[in-house]
């Protein structure tokens, strides 16, 4: 079973610029972390743009919409920064009905030694294998369906807005 | 959903004693790896034992089933060494029935840096949440079903007995 | 022999705000890097101030050099930010003529990992044991003579302005 | 001012073997640790064994003052396991007399996380380049002279034999 792994950027894959002090993108860490985990599942890996998600536009978001459509894989993770993962996850369930489409990101950039994207990444990797068909957020251990899911500004947390 | 935890011991909760040289137990890293995670699942975690799987006897093993018969969550994790974690899951595939128990462990100890033990436990976190009732491993990114999966010394990688 | 440390923020402690994605500073990092080096000298650290080295100030500079005048050691150490640290050393160097005092900092925060700063932390500390009086500047694993050193704002690296 | 650095071998670059358990010696991390450090000195490195100091003849010490006497450069660090450093400090004191040779190591593999390789690799570093002619030891942010030191095997730290 072949998933397909969609880059678009956010903490996850941020480095910190050692000549001006500030975070940037440059490349991204998921082969690393494949790697550092030992993973031997079968995954096609594409970056489709390398971006905070709070600079993220509708066009951007119709990007990813196309992509998930036309992947032949029926498993999909995308990385995505945690700002405004809940808004990509509303508007793709509402457009692909047939594939588990699992949404995850980071609260600290993965190079910074105490970043959560590597346990965040297994538990991607784990839910949408074993999740049937919908558009899910895995975030703090947990998943999400897309649509009953806010980021808490305060707490940094994921929740659920109604409890199934 | 409450989720239990018992940990073995194994790879992922080795230490290395720097008076002597040699690699060793002291406590669990579990609590740290969660709050690393962000996981904000509630779990239980119970120690069994802080043994090297290759030690591990019949009338541990026999602990271990106890445990998770006994245990009122149905959803169960276990950190295990790698050498002997397909005989245990074996050993409770024949007299668990009705709980999901995924078992999981790693190749390199948490505190080596290196280790996959995060994204294992993401993994495992995942699976024991999203897979119907069963016994598991996971390793590698992947779930196997006890019963059908060994670990390849050569390569250390967990593989499928029978193509499913 | 006691050794002074004052520290005075900079890169070196800088943290990653994870709710807003910022860098800012809470506490210094300096014991836990002297515990991790197994660092048996007996040292006395005091926070002067926790700021970019931007935004030093002639007063901010004003009260390091007292702090440096009336403490009873006569070997100190500086942590401070790498933009300005050589304005520092050179006007330390014409007020302070009769102790040794080392300035260091880190082009990365500690905490993220790929820091310079423990290499640094621990050739300060080598160099101010063994150097005789005057003010230095330690970084790249070399010394400078302050008033001539400058940081290379292209390369990052701190270069002698008359070689030696 | 260019630096020799002789490995030796010893805890400083032992690492895991994942599929035995068993900790080894593969290659030096020299080469990553200065490039971490940001180091702009000019080094020579050279690998003359890579062995537990346990394990460690009296032709291996042989070796090692040989390489030290015949070395243009004046200045050496000698990356070494600390169980018998003082021993090869003490030998090479009575035979070399005209360089400043600094022998360093570390209680924890760098390769760990926790290791002290970093800070001691900046220490050793520093005082060869500081300290007049004679063998030191180089450990726990100090420096000691060759045949008034010893490990004290209970803590793990290095100690003065007679207080200088």
């Amino acid at each position: 079973m072949a998933i397909r792994i969609f880059i678009t950027g956010g903490t996850f894959d941020k480095e910190y610029n050692e000549l001006t002090g500030e975070l940037f993108f440059k490349d991204s860490h998921l082969h690393e972390m494949l790697k550092l985990g030992r993973c031997k599942i079968n995954v096609e890996i594409r970056t489709l743009m390398m971006i905070d998600s709070l600079l993220m536009t509708d066009a951007d978001r119709e990007l990813i919409a196309r992509h998930c459509e036309t992947a032949v894989e029926e498993k999909i993770i995308i990385t995505h920064g945690t700002d405004t993962m809940t808004d990509t996850a509303k508007m793709l369930a509402e457009k692909i009905k047939n594939k588990t489409i699992v949404i995850t990101g980071a609260m600290i950039p993965y190079k910074f030694g105490s970043s959560d994207g590597l346990f965040n990444l297994g538990s991607a990797l784990a839910f949408v294998q074993a999740l049937p068909a919908g558009v899910y957020i895995a975030m703090n251990g947990k998943y999400f369906h897309a649509g009953n899911v806010r980021k808490n500004k305060q707490t940094g947390e994921f929740e659920e807005l109604v409890k199934l």
